[in-house]
């Protein structure tokens, strides 16, 4: 068997997320399968660094999966460009050593949430975006994703009530970047739990417009899910990086 | 009655066009008219710069019309705000003199037309930008647009072949910008034939790939449709700006 790693680019908007659902479901997983099983002539499992939820694009998601067939990358790519849908694209390939597991291998990620703030309406990226035009502290925003930067207890920023492994989670980096029409929020980290950067989001939104202060991040570590902000829509995330 | 000038955005995808076909289409004139009409309380005319074709898309196209009721800009754009579709966006509204008209006042517009010429697969662009991934002879098409500019009988890049008044067109200028994953190919001139545009950037990327001379070009003024290249697609087209 041979090993690939597959970088890949999505506009999550027509799917059901990353992870298969069952036979005939609409998810990225199941797509790249069907597609590299019909290559392989036998069926292929593509483990992916990370579930996206449904509606959450991608623009460095990174998957592994091993082939039966041992094929040069580029016809490999071919195949897989040409037969991928529309809205999955097949960014790079290259053939990985045999330890290699997209998800158990991954060192660091990037997310990036873009928020569009301005009165305008929001036409080109509105699949892309989230729209928010209350008035925002940014100061106090900063002020919240320092805090949250770090190794602390995320469970007030996980949507899965039943996680029964640990909620401990290292963020790396929190940055905003100014964009025409709004910003740009970028999380690096370690791994995230369910909905997690998202949460993340909704509770910095929820300080930037006064509902909550600042100082008051450093009290929801340890905390329950409701502690914690609203799950900003899906449409404004995007997974950018994995690192290996 | 008031005279408003309106300046949109929308994304052509799902759209016949800016021209209005009849009741229950789906063109851009309709359904602004359909959402002015209703504010207004009686049938309302919304006449713009000029028709944008099926699939293609504006950033700054100009719309006049006429309402019997007096409004103030404010309130009428947030009335346009919360009843367009999402893909069709009112930017700016001001009154205007009576005499103003979107299509016979205008001066220049600017059109631009994106490339994607990557070798990477066109996710997020894909419903704006053509992708073209033969190699290109920059600088003969640099030349070819040279000769384009100007005050000349474009016949051969007009579709209407029953266009009984005259082809003589002004181009004032062609830039190339390169951009990350392509080139964007802008247009501005005085007044476009029907898919004049669309007409050089197929002759432009006939020229770019060498399958006719930069020089040969000067020899389609006044020429026949079938001499010039062929039709690039509408959804690498977008309006980008009227002059007044």
């Amino acid at each position: 068997m041979q090993n690939y790693k597959l970088t890949l680019a999505y506009d999550g908007t027509r799917y059901y997320g990353w992870q298969r659902l069952g036979s005939g479901d609409h998810t990225i997983q199941s797509k790249l399968e069907e597609v590299l099983s019909r290559f392989d002539g036998s069926p292929v499992e593509v483990h992916g660094s990370g579930r996206t939820d449904a509606g959450v694009h991608a623009k460095g998601q990174v998957a592994s999966f091993k082939l039966k067939n041992d094929t040069d990358c580029e016809t490999l790519l071919k195949h897989l460009r040409k037969f991928l849908p529309a809205d999955i694209g097949a960014l790079s390939l290259e053939k990985a050593d045999e330890r290699f597991h997209a998800r158990l291998s991954a060192g660091s990620k990037t997310y990036c949430y873009t928020l569009w703030t301005h009165e305008e309406p929001c036409v080109f990226e509105r699949k892309y975006a989230y729209v928010f035009r209350d008035a925002l502290d940014l100061d106090a925003m900063r002020q919240a994703a320092d805090i949250l930067c770090g190794t602390h207890d995320f469970s007030a920023f996980c949507s899965n009530r039943h996680m029964k492994k640990s909620t401990v989670r290292t963020v790396n980096r929190i940055d905003f970047e100014a964009t025409p029409h709004g910003m740009r929020i970028s999380f690096t980290g370690e791994g995230f739990l369910y909905h997690m950067v998202r949460i993340m989001v909704g509770t910095l939104l929820e300080v930037g417009r006064g509902d909550r202060t600042a100082q008051s991040v450093a009290k929801l570590f340890g905390g329950k899910r409701e502690d914690a902000g609203y799950t900003a829509p899906a449409c404004g995330l995007c997974l950018m990086e994995v690192r290996y």
